[in-house]
């Protein structure tokens, strides 16, 4: 019997707590496949490249991808993460998209088309749905942008042998009954004493004198508190929205794309799926591709059936890796998380312009004694597994500091960093910090121009 | 006693369907006030004007003005009010906020801000916040930007004698103890047989066929469907939030900024209030200002008590109108819509970019025998009480073609025009629209002195 992963999957470097959660577990890993070349797909061409940056023959291209990547990192930096709303430009930030951003700060189509996949492949929405604030925020909780991109010293750097799930349920097994599932809970009423009345959905009743909520922020609108939540929270959850994804995983007989020199990781600037993984087991067995479809391509793909779809993805394969053997599956399997109603969306909410600013400050502020956690709430790897062990293990910080056997200066302590994952900076080289922008190149051009033109001038009038 | 309307509130011209409920009603109309002149605030300057456009004396200004609100105007005219998607420019439109529009169109700070405090007026939310092409669809359905602004012949022009909540009262009288009040449905389940189980939050049940909603479709999130709702639903629901307001009614002693020959509207360029209305009833009886705090405006003062935002809303008047007697009410109450947990905020939901253009489809589509009403749901005066009307009526027609007792193709019929309300033209006139923008301008000049250079050039050289 195999397993796969629909849910979140991916560890990587710098994601200590669910290192350290994974080791108390027992849990093991397996690094995902890219020993071979990945693709870039874009117009019909396929072009082959080690890494994480898409290859580029043009130095201007490059020249420009290269600033407008330093660049966010360099302005995410500028962002608190616990407190984005208080970046000096934050309002600016905050008011415009991630698209306007693009527009202004790329100079070629091809480098606008790389961060538009980047920003949507990040995010599952897509770059005019978010605010460029809550982007660079996203960002730096998630340790820049190359660090969220890459598989090999990045985000998507290992799985777990055995499945993500058995995090949950190896925690579960240690709390025994006391973890009810299938029991959503619909109403959280506080009585007269302060302690709080919590009814599930089968009406069944439990008392609390803290209440932790870990479902992603829209979701609390599934639930009926007494007294009501305040003004901005009942806007803010109506404006936090879960991001669109179907993720896909099409098994073949064999990894023959191996056999061509290709690791099974493509970028595509079109088609159904932005980016896809090799997904097969670490002994070899199931060979996958796992293809993520996201943002607008999932929701233009919702009108077909899961057939469809798959027809659809492999004939997608087919002309992006350029191997007609990706026309037989052995099988096909998808998660569409969009019809999930207890989660709303994938992998996390992304937030349209003018939220963060005026209600970022109630995400995480506690209402009585109830607590808010879950990965939405984050400020370390926000949207990661990483994020929603760090949001859990605060908001248990939050409750033990305020029944009074926790410092309160404590809540949300550093984590130490794993001593076995390897953590090689990530991050321009000092190079590509020095390359000039486009911008500054013309300008320089112009003025070099200019001198040469006075010179030529001065000699010969 | 008094009365006084903290929701829905105002009618006007081209609203048929609410103008045919209230004589079917029972129900007569008063005017608001107009008759005095009406201030522009800005930057602690009071212009004095008749109407609704603020008086700009730049004449260059004025051009811009003109020039922006025809264009809304025009753009607006080319969004379909039933499929907005299907507008030539909806990608476009719906990827880009109102205040990218805004920055690009105005050429004068003065312009820009007019407009935004037409948007923020108009929807409850920032430019920012706002898809153009939802802005526009807006627009459109509300019959132009000036019908909408306007009092006299516009949207604010008359109220109901006794408040508009005898709309709704006298209609649940004739429902008689069919309309259960405090009872919001929680869950929609299907049987078997095809019908419905409502359940209440009371835990009362009751059977139907067809079912209409007519709550904003951001609270749907509040109720459990078995089956769930389709996937797009599920991520439409958390994409359509309600706007911010807080409705404030001042009431004086007199209504002394009569005297003034002030009628008592101020559009203000800063404060707490975008937009105040003389609300003093027809009978010269219980002098108030009515003020729209909306917006970013409203989630500032929701950390305020109502006794600090009245303090500040005299202030303000006082500034606005510079009159020292707004500094002593004799009474001051408001409504914080965004507390009200069966609203989320008021007047309607507003659109971020990228909504409207995937999701904007499934708004009305019936899900199984569940059709969706509600102003929002409108597209004539969506928002308004006329939406609402239009909406729930559609809705209606739509379970009796279901059920084959209407045809379905007079689901929604055109109104006829009120035969006692004056419906006055509206819109640019032939000279506004014959005026030129500014750009239109400077190119002529350009070339106009071009011309003239070359003519003196010939005639010298």
């Amino acid at each position: 019997m195999g397993y796969t992963d629909f849910g979140g999957a991916y560890v990587g470097p710098t994601q200590n707590r669910v290192l350290r959660l994974a080791k108390e577990l027992g849990l093991t890993f397996y690094y995902v496949n890219e020993k071979e070349l990945s693709i870039d797909y874009r117009k019909g061409k396929r072009r082959m490249y080690q890494g994480t940056i898409p290859p580029v023959w043009n130095p201007l291209v490059l020249l420009d991808l290269n600033n407008v990547m330093r660049e966010v990192d360099a302005f995410a930096k500028l962002v608190p993460v616990d407190a984005p709303w208080s970046a000096e430009r934050a309002v600016e930030w905050d008011s415009m998209t991630v698209k306007e951003y693009i527009s202004k700060a790329c100079w070629f189509s091809c480098t606008a088309s790389v961060m538009r996949l980047a920003v949507s492949s990040l995010l599952t929405s897509e770059p005019h749905e978010l605010s460029f604030l809550s982007f660079l925020w996203y960002i730096h909780s998630g340790q820049g942008i190359l660090r969220m991109a890459n598989i090999t010293n990045g985000a998507q750097e290992r799985k777990f042998v055995g499945g993500a799930q058995q995090l949950s349920e190896r925690m579960a097994e240690r709390l025994g009954t006391r973890v009810k599932l299938s029991q959503p809970c619909i109403r959280v009423e506080q009585t007269q004493n302060g302690d709080y009345i919590i009814t599930t959905k089968n009406n069944d009743h439990y008392r609390a004198n803290h209440i932790i909520s870990a479902v992603p922020q829209a979701l609390l609108n599934r639930i009926e508190f007494i007294p009501t939540l305040p003004p901005l929270k009942i806007q803010l959850i109506q404006r936090i929205p879960m991001g669109s994804i179907i993720k896909t995983m099409t098994f073949y007989k064999t990894a023959f794309w191996r056999d061509y020199g290709c690791c099974g990781s493509v970028i595509s600037h079109n088609g159904p799926v932005v980016y896809c993984i090799d997904d097969t087991k670490p002994d070899g067995s199931f060979p996958c591709i796992m293809g993520f479809v996201v943002a607008d391509r999932a929701r233009e793909l919702c009108g077909t059936t899961p057939e469809e779809r798959k027809k659809t993805i492999c004939k997608h394969y087919v002309e992006s890796f350029g191997m007609k053997e990706f026309m037989h599956p052995v099988n096909y399997a998808e998660k569409n998380w969009m019809e999930e109603e207890y989660s709303g969306g994938c992998y996390t909410s992304g937030m349209p312009p003018g939220v963060l600013t005026k209600y970022g400050r109630v995400l995480r502020e506690p209402f009585g004694d109830i607590y808010f956690a879950g990965t939405e709430s984050a400020t370390y790897w926000s949207g990661y597994m990483e994020g929603a062990i760090q949001a859990g293990e605060r908001a248990a910080r939050e409750v033990l500091a305020a029944m009074g056997t926790e410092n309160p200066s404590n809540i949300d302590p550093i984590e130490p960093a794993d001593a076995d994952v390897s953590d090689t900076f990530i991050g321009p080289s000092r190079l590509e910090l020095m390359l000039p922008s486009l911008g500054a190149l013309l300008t320089l051009s112009s003025i070099g121009g200019a001198v040469i033109a006075c010179a030529v001038a001065y000699k010969y009038i």
